[in-house]
């Protein structure tokens, strides 16, 4: 299970723990802008019971740049319909790829086939890594390239909110138990959620169309 | 540019360098055995003028078991006809999968779209991660989850040594005034190559073969 500390993941993992799965959990600390994200993921995997979860030192800065880890300017209040339009500064090159990648060496050194990772292709927001297409790709890579597959175990990329609006995402989640006051999804790292990132925005908005109210405290709601 | 230290890995950025393009050049420290890959490395980049070389920190013993990260015994003395029957101690679950990914990762954010790897299939010593298919696939899967891809400036994986054995790519390496003297294979790390694992010996017969003399030095020839 790839685990990052947001909303996404953790339904995804619940999704693991429903169907019967023992769950190992992989977050990487990849010079995100604050903790909050890396703390609220073992939050997560404490509270699912995960067999094992492991903190990945990963300093994606060293070779990228993103507004994701500090070295560009979030955009804060973008207009509602930009979102979306357009691969955002929070795009981090390759990070879903690379994220996979090591998920895929810890899978193969426990003797998993399936790894979990919470993205969708619905509220899709311009992340090319996020879609089933790409996901499909990466599957058929992970089954040419390593060992356990040429000898007859293949990977399964499991991806099963791909579908899903981020409203149905928080209803299925709320359906399986997740508590959501564990997770962060906010860019920014305050005390509480800044509620105008477009990462607070989507958020903030899949509560509303689901009808359910957001456990977490927001600077503006 | 995937720099390893090695011999293939330094004549695939000779051969970059031959066709012209600017290299930068991407290690990994990732729980090797011994530095002397790494400085290896750093002397290959200096010799054939990279424009950038990053050693980048990956410990993949946190997520993976391998001989080659010192976990397990390296095997030494194997009869020469058993090299190449099976996948060996020393594969690394998924290593050329992350390598590329990060690579992948560090071209995105640099605006390059050709990957070298010096990666060969002929005297395949049995890693599923140094074949044409996977090369394939890596580059197909990259194409789909990538910004620059998606945006119209699709990835190359290159890998020019793939269908060459090292006895040819050591031909070649000389042709284009390689430096092997700055190269290391062996997967112990002491003062002199040990002479005795299977990449010395792999290492050994490519020059003997080719009619050259190795210009690194052994414990046993």
């Amino acid at each position: 299970m790839l685990l990052s500390g947001g909303l996404d993941s953790a339904t995804a993992a619940a999704v693991a723990k429903s169907e019967g799965y023992i769950t190992y959990g992989l977050t990487f600390d990849y010079g995100q802008r604050h903790r909050r994200e890396i703390e609220s993921s073992a939050a997560i995997a404490r509270s699912l019971g995960f067999a094992d979860h492991i903190i990945f030192p990963l300093d994606m800065r060293l070779i990228t740049r993103s507004a994701l880890t500090g070295q560009s300017q979030v955009p804060l209040d973008r207009p509602h319909a930009e979102i979306g339009l357009q691969i955002p500064a929070t795009y981090v090159p390759a990070r879903n790829i690379v994220f996979l990648s090591l998920a895929l060496a810890y899978a193969e050194t426990i003797g998993s086939t399936d790894i979990f990772i919470g993205v969708s292709q619905v509220d899709y927001s311009g992340y090319p890594d996020c879609r089933l297409a790409f996901i499909e790709a990466f599957e058929r890579m992970a089954n040419t390239g390593t060992k356990s597959a040429v000898e007859g175990a293949p990977f399964r990329i499991r991806a099963p909110l791909i579908n899903m609006s981020k409203a149905q995402i928080v209803c299925l989640g709320v359906q399986l138990g997740v508590d959501y006051s564990l997770t962060w999804s906010c860019y920014l790292g305050g005390r509480r959620a800044c509620g105008r990132c477009d990462s607070c925005r989507l958020r903030l908005d899949a509560f509303e169309k689901a009808g359910l109210k957001d456990p977490i405290e927001y600077e503006v709601r």
